[in-house]
């Protein structure tokens, strides 16, 4: 199928933006820009990152370009390109091919990237997803998860919690926002929230050397994360901490900005959630005190 | 398992060359270098591209990087970096990882490329792999499959057919020998034989509009190909054009350079086996006559 694929794909791709050579050669060219590249590459399979019978293969699309973007909105990057790699399952392959590029096409068209180049299989597994973006680097340099220094507030976008209701599936990568955000140069080390605000944090604060503090009074818990309390029994704050794939981005924000911080943009709330201090671990910060926390994030296995 | 295999892949890929930030981040940096980026991206799948119990993970790992460099040599680019993407079966996915990186190290210690990032997921499914590797353009341009003329020659590298004996996993990628080639800039348009020589020479002859016509008694028919033979019931000859996965390059060299190009590079040879002409189509010339052909080549469904 595949030559007939591609030449479908490269015409319902042309309303896209486009890069110097794309879709049809052996690779992609795209011309230089001055400043780092900045690349990231991930993988969705059905039954760990989507449930294909579920959601449609239309959402594994959608999906697979907004978490690409989301690492690259965690560094402050402008997206340029994406590369999209299928795995299709013998069975209906051609409608799940199209309709997987279809979802592809509409968030590239969204947020204004082009499809440069891919690979199409069939095989005999089940649907595998593969994408790798390609964005440009701010010239003033990317944000990086090691920039935190002890005092820097923990800042997040957004609400946390319950995304497998549904926003898992459909969520805006940040990448607009941090773009916004990047020109105030208040934000210190950033990253995405994907394996849940508990380990991302730790991620942060192993790779700055230091800990953190959470003050749980402050989280924005999510509708969904409350929703989902009421399945699983927890507490709404448990989902806001442990849940992954919110795709909200953590930041940390230099203390003496955090006062003139917007508290939004384009309508999302950034908010404080607690401070970056000099001993290292996770800690929680409420009316019972100062306690040491379990992270408790999901990680796909 | 993500952290300690990102941990510890990290170290093992330290003897690598490096990018300005490799695995670890969200995303890796790398550096600009004035020229096109060159990019391509392929997956491999247990079942279709190898199969896993008979080959190992470490030769899966090798043949998933001598692939995407396959398709760099094919522009005449010089590979930079490369993003590597597990989707590892359950059933000892710890060890299956470490071996396919092994063998992505190994191959990419051997070219000097660096292994700038990546994705790793366990899943229910059999073994997939995935690569994007970025390339440099050469500062005069990179060879495209579309610039080859009428009257042009078709040249190849090293021999073709049988690759399923063993050459499909163990080849060299032929990017040094297309830098070399490209110094002398008597090559018009170039591919990689992927699908098999009958199919990507279509695929040039359709991006470059024109024909081409082989000279059936020239092609340099490999030892393998006439192994397969005794075992299909085939020709030699058959298994040169239909047999996909030679990873040989596919060449169109000016007509009056044909005198002067080398015979051999670094050992392998460059064999003229025909020209493009104006009819399009694919057409053999043999002591019969000349004939238009079927492609036959291996397409991965």
């Amino acid at each position: 199928m595949e030559h007939g694929f591609i030449a479908w794909a490269k015409q319902r791709a042309s309303r896209l933006p486009k890069v110097k050579l794309g879709i049809g050669d052996d690779c992609a060219l795209i011309e230089p820009w001055g400043t780092d590249s900045v690349v990231t590459t991930d993988s969705l399979c059905d039954g760990t990152h989507f449930v294909l019978e579920e959601c449609g293969a239309r959402a594994v699309g959608h999906k697979l370009v907004s978490v690409n973007l989301s690492d690259l909105a965690s560094m402050a990057a402008e997206p340029i390109a994406v590369f999209l790699s299928l795995c299709l399952p013998k069975k209906n392959s051609g409608l799940i091919g199209a309709e997987v590029f279809e979802g592809v096409c509409e968030a590239c068209e969204q947020h204004g990237v082009a499809i440069a180049g891919g690979d199409t299989n069939v095989w005999e597994g089940p649907l595998v997803v593969h994408m790798t973006a390609i964005g440009k680097a701010p010239p003033e340099g990317c944000w990086l998860r090691s920039g935190a220094s002890p005092g820097d507030a923990i800042v997040v976008t957004g609400a946390l919690g319950g995304s497998l209701l549904g926003k898992h599936l459909h969520f805006e990568p940040r990448w607009k926002l941090a773009r916004k955000l990047h020109g105030l140069g208040i934000v210190r080390a950033a990253t995405d929230i994907s394996d849940g605000l508990g380990i991302d944090l730790l991620n942060m604060t192993a790779a700055s050397r230091c800990g953190a503090q959470l003050e749980l009074d402050s989280l924005p818990i999510s509708e969904a994360a409350y929703e989902m309390a009421k399945i699983t029994g927890q507490k709404g704050l448990e989902h806001a901490i442990g849940d992954g794939e919110d795709f909200e981005l953590l930041l940390s924000v230099s203390p003496d900005a955090i006062e003139t911080m917007p508290k939004e943009i384009d309508g999302v709330p950034l908010t404080k959630i607690g401070e970056f201090v000099s001993r290292t671990g996770l800690w929680s910060k409420s009316k019972s005190g100062i306690k040491q926390m379990q992270p408790k994030g999901y990680v796909h296995q």
